[in-house]
This record gives structure tokens, C-alpha cells and sequence, in this order.
């Protein structure tokens, strides 16, 4: 252990990857000027050194390089990655944890075979029997935490129970300063309604949320996700990856009219001269790279997974994220929870 | 039978009644000019004609009044319902269909109550296993029918079959120029991906559709409902539901935030001067009063749900649905598909 966060990054995973991923460690030492925390990045030396002088940041002292021999693609099942690829950039960055004193691990790669691998590396924590896949959605107030959003396809209730107590926990290092409060996304608000996993989770729940280790609010039905008054929603895979898939394809839908119907005559393209200021904090607002990185929990380490096509800027969302995660001490406070 | 389009309407249900509701029906008659409909009004006489004279078709000779002793409250449980409202307004509307030659049942009270006494009074059709709640949802192109969205928590393989044939019949009455592309919400696209059920109602679907019948596209991911490749989207009542209200929300998220930008500043709120034909055709484009009316399918007879909290134009989509639904004959559409 080294008393600085060390942030284990597979440099090429995703699309234009190296030079979307060293782009943003690259700003992410720009808005970061703290020395508590190194960069190990894992992958091709020549590509990543290259993409490290176009930005500046060669031989940087918060920066190491480790070679890898092969790089996981798309295309790979869990099945090819592991037979092939014990060598690859997005291993290599995962088994960090365990052989290079890394904190956590980030990838942009093939979902699918990070949360093999991950599982295969570093182990279940003893007492959870499903791990989780969490990530941030934005509300009126700030973030929920949502999970999971697609670890699993079916969940019993003691899955669910150890989904709000890892995600409360990982709300907590996230946002130190603010209370988790969760709440099980159901169909309807009264206790009769949703599954029977559903019901029985609530009671369970209910009991857990008296040691006061988090607010438990009940049941949460989706469209008052965004309200805030609940910040850690808890659910299992298959709802979540819906629920979350449902958001962004009603996001993008209503932005595409939106830009369609604003640049549909010369009268309203004209008053964006006016409304271009309004409208950009709007995009921000909203802006998707802003909350980038899905967190895998329930391992014996914090794994992140970025979204593949985001940019510089969403990957330095991702990177802000991990070092969040490890300063916020994610891995004690779910083994804290865990135990009451 | 009469060779006229009767549409029961239940003028006491939802917010405003019966006001809203005669209102709709003012609208209704004004921009369908055809005399091939009549409209039932069921609920307290004095109340209504009293709205018809505020709307100058009080006597109007395609309307008919029928009247109820009582009107089924938002606090009415089907139970309770069902104890005290044989000659409330909303089951003597259901009713209809088999007393009063009704060819289409419209009410905008309670949900769970409509839902029980529809399928006392109307039965369901003999090979149907379960009832389904459909909707409309705005796509690229036009509007996709989605079912089930909310009257099965949990449903079968045949059940959604059946919910497939019953959805592709819906979608062909009310666009009769259109083809049916069924597929079934899911988690990933690939045939491995999703429960055990889905898997099962894949392969079901897929000998189905070779009939003819309607298109089968496999699965559909919740980001593509909008794409408009599919128009029939199948899923159960507790995803459906979560994946609707999860638009919803979405949805109201996002226009309050960009309301709220564009009146954050003098310079962009005077921009609204030049924009204002823009952002209304935008408005309009996304008014969920114009796809208001949920349809429940499966019973001897359609049975319609307006949103309780919607307007009059609101009210007259979900008459103007029923009028289209009945002269696009959709029961003997759904019997056609059921018996393929």
C-alpha cells in the first residue's frame, strides 16, 4: 500500500482508444493539481507514450506505464478473453489491485468480459452472492446511485437488501457530505404492489434501515426517480438496464426534436444568438459525460466501467470518479455495512 | 347492433368531471363532422345536461344520456367497488356493451376498479390466458402500440404471444395503411440475452409471425422504442409499466430543465420571441394528451382509460381513439390473429 490513490486505467479499451483515454488523464492532471494520487496505465507502450508527448504529460511523476502483449476487442465473448488474453491491457489493469498496489480499476472495453474477468480476479466479497453493476443518474437535487443496472437478470431479496447496502455505501463515498436514503423502484407506491421479491425485500429493508446505517423510503415508482427525495434506487438488473435504457433513448428523443425543431426556420435559428447561452448550461446540465463510469460492486475491489464511446471529457469524468470512489474509502464502508 | 359507432363514455370519472369531459365530447363532435357515431353519456343527468347546455349540444341527436346513481371514487378499491356501484357511472358505461348496443367503453376514474369490473362485466375471450393494458408511444415515424403496461405483474411465454396478436390487431385499426412490426422489450438484442420467458416467447413468436400475420423483429432494446423500426412493442405488466414511467419521467425532467434555462435570463427569455412557433410545434409534437387513452385488451369488448388529470383536449384523443379503434374493427381483428 502506498499512502497516495492509485488508479489502475486500461488504456485501450473503447474507441479511440489510446488517445480519447490519455486525453483525459491529461485533464484530469490539469484540474486535479493535488499530488495524492498516480495514474498506472496499462496497454501498448509505444501508442501510449506517443499519446503522452502529444500531451505533455511524458515522464510525468504521477503517471506510470505498464506493457501489455494484447489488447480485449468487442467482438470477444468472456469465453475467448479468458483463454486469450491474460496478458491483455484490460487484465493486466484489473489484476493491478492484487499485484501493483492499484486502489481501482477503469476500462472503457467489452463490458461482458470486465465483469467476468473482474469476478475471476479479485474475488466476491465473502459475504454478498451477487455483485451489482452501479451507476449515477442525475435528480433535481444532484445524483441518485441506481443498482443494478444489468449484473443480473433475476434477483431474490437478499440480493436486493445487499444492493442498497453496497450502494448506500458507495452514495456515501461519493457525496461525503450528504445522507443516503434509499428506495426500491416498484411499480406503484403502496406496500401491496410489485413482485413478491419486491414485498419481501421491503420488509427486510425495513429492518436493516433501523440501524441507521441509511433512510429507507419504500417503494419508488420511476418517474420520481429524478425528484431526489431518494438517492440510492435499488433494483435488480433486469428492471434497472430498462429503466436505464428507457431514460436515454427518452433523452435523446426529446433533444433530437428539440434541435430539429429549433433549427426548422430561419426565425427560431436567429433567436439561438439569444438563447445560446441558456441553452448550452441546459446541455450541460444534462450532458451524459458529466455522470460517465458504471461502478461494479460486490468484488474485493472497485471496478469502472466507461462508457465506450464517450470522449476526453467523459473519460475524465470516469477517472474523477475513481479517485472519488478511493478517497471516499468505497471497500470500508460496504464492508461496514455489510456487517450490521 | 345499430350501424353507428356507439362510444359509452363514463362523464363522471377523472379530475373535472363531468366538465372536461363534456368538453372533450363538444370537441369531438365539432371536428368529426360524419353522423356514424353516437356518443353515450353515462353518469348524474342534471350535471351533464347542464355542461352540454354550457357547450350548445345540449339535445344534440347523436348524443344520448343515460343516468347513474352513483360515481366510483379515486378511494374505491375494486372490492368496495364492487359492493356499492352496480348503477355507478363507470360500470353502467361498461355495461353497455352488453345492454345498450355500446360498441367501446371510455372512462377516466379509477384504474385498478375499471380494470376488475371490465372483466366481470365483459368476460374474457375464451383462449385468452390474461388481459393487457396497451398504450400508444410517440416514434419517429408515427406511434408504436405497447403492451402489456401495467395489468400483469407477472406473465408467461403464451401470454405474451397472446399480448403480440393482440397489440398488432390494435396497431392495425387505428393505422390500417401500416404494417405490425411486433418485438419484445429486452435487455440486449442478441437471442442469448433476457430471462427465460422472453427466451421462450422469442422462439414462440418467431414460428407465429411466419403466418403472416404481423412482422416479428425479435428484441428491442428500451433506447430504440422511439426508432420506429418496430410499432408493437410486447413486455410484461411490470416492465412495461417501468419502462413508461420511466419515460415519463424522463420526459418532464427534461422540459422542466429546459424551461427553466430558457427563463433564466432576460436575454434568453426575449429569444422566445423568435422561437416561440418553434418551441410550440415541439410542445405539440411531444403533448402526451395527444396519445392519452390506454386500451384494455382481451375481454369481449375494448374497454379505454383516459388519464384522470387531462384536459378536455386530452378527453377528445381518447374519444377520437375509441372512434378509430371501433371503425378499424378491432375485435374481429384480435379473434383473426387469436385463431391463426
Amino acid at each position: 500500500m502506498t499512502n497516495k490513490i492509485v488508479i489502475s486505467i486500461d488504456a485501450m479499451g473503447g474507441e479511440n482508444a489510446p488517445a480519447k483515454c490519455i486525453e483525459g488523464v491529461a485533464l484530469f492532471i490539469k484540474k486535479n493539481k493535488s499530488n495524492d494520487f498516480i495514474i498506472q496505465l496499462h496497454g501498448e507502450e509505444e501508442n501510449i507514450i506517443s499519446e503522452l508527448k502529444k500531451n505533455n504529460i511524458y515522464k510525468h511523476d504521477q503517471i506510470e506505464i505498464f506493457k501489455a502483449s494484447s489488447v480485449v476487442s468487442d467482438e470477444d465473448t468472456p469465453l475467448t478473453a479468458i483463454k486469450n488474453s491474460k496478458d491483455s491491457s484490460m487484465w493486466n489493469a484489473i489484476e493491478a489491485q492484487t499485484k501493483k498496489n492499484a486502489d481501482i480499476s477503469l476500462s472503457a472495453g467489452n463490458t461482458g468480459v470486465m465483469l467476468v474477468i473482474s469476478r475471476m480476479i479479485l474475488k466476491m466479497i465473502d459475504s454478498v452472492k451477487k455483485p451489482a453493476l452501479a451507476a449515477l443518474w442525475p435528480n433535481e437535487k444532484g445524483f441518485n446511485v441506481v443498482l443494478d443496472l444489468g449484473a443480473n437478470v433475476e434477483c431474490d431479496e437478499n440480493n436486493l437488501v445487499e444492493f442498497a447496502e453496497m450502494g448506500a455505501a458507495l452514495f456515501k463515498s461519493i457525496f461525503p457530505n450528504e445522507e443516503p436514503k434509499t428506495a426500491l423502484l416498484n411499480i406503484g407506491s403502496e406496500e401491496m404492489k410489485g413482485t413478491e421479491t419486491l414485498k419481501k425485500a421491503f420488509q427486510k429493508l425495513d429492518i436493516v434501515s433501523q440501524k441507521n446505517i441509511f433512510k429507507f423510503n419504500g417503494y419508488i415508482e420511476p418517474n420520481k426517480i429524478t425528484y431526489g427525495e431518494s438517492n440510492v434506487i435499488v433494483t435488480d438488473g433486469f428492471t434497472g438496464n430498462i429503466s436505464l435504457k428507457t431514460a436515454e433513448g427518452t433523452a435523446k428523443f426529446i433533444t433530437d426534436n428539440l434541435k430539429k425543431y429549433l433549427l426548422s426556420s430561419w426565425l427560431s435559428k436567429f433567436s439561438l444568438i439569444f438563447s445560446y447561452f441558456s441553452l448550452k448550461k441546459f446541455k450541460e446540465r444534462l450532458d451524459p459525460r458529466r455522470f460517465n463510469g458504471a461502478i461494479f460492486l460486490g468484488l474485493n475491489g472497485p471496478v469502472v466501467k466507461s462508457h465506450g464511446a464517450t470522449d476526453s471529457l467523459g473519460f475524465y469524468y470516469s477517472i474523477d470518479l475513481c479517485y472519488k470512489i478511493v478517497r471516499g474509502d468505497l471497500m470500508k464502508k460496504i464492508k461496514a455495512n455489510l456487517n450490521e
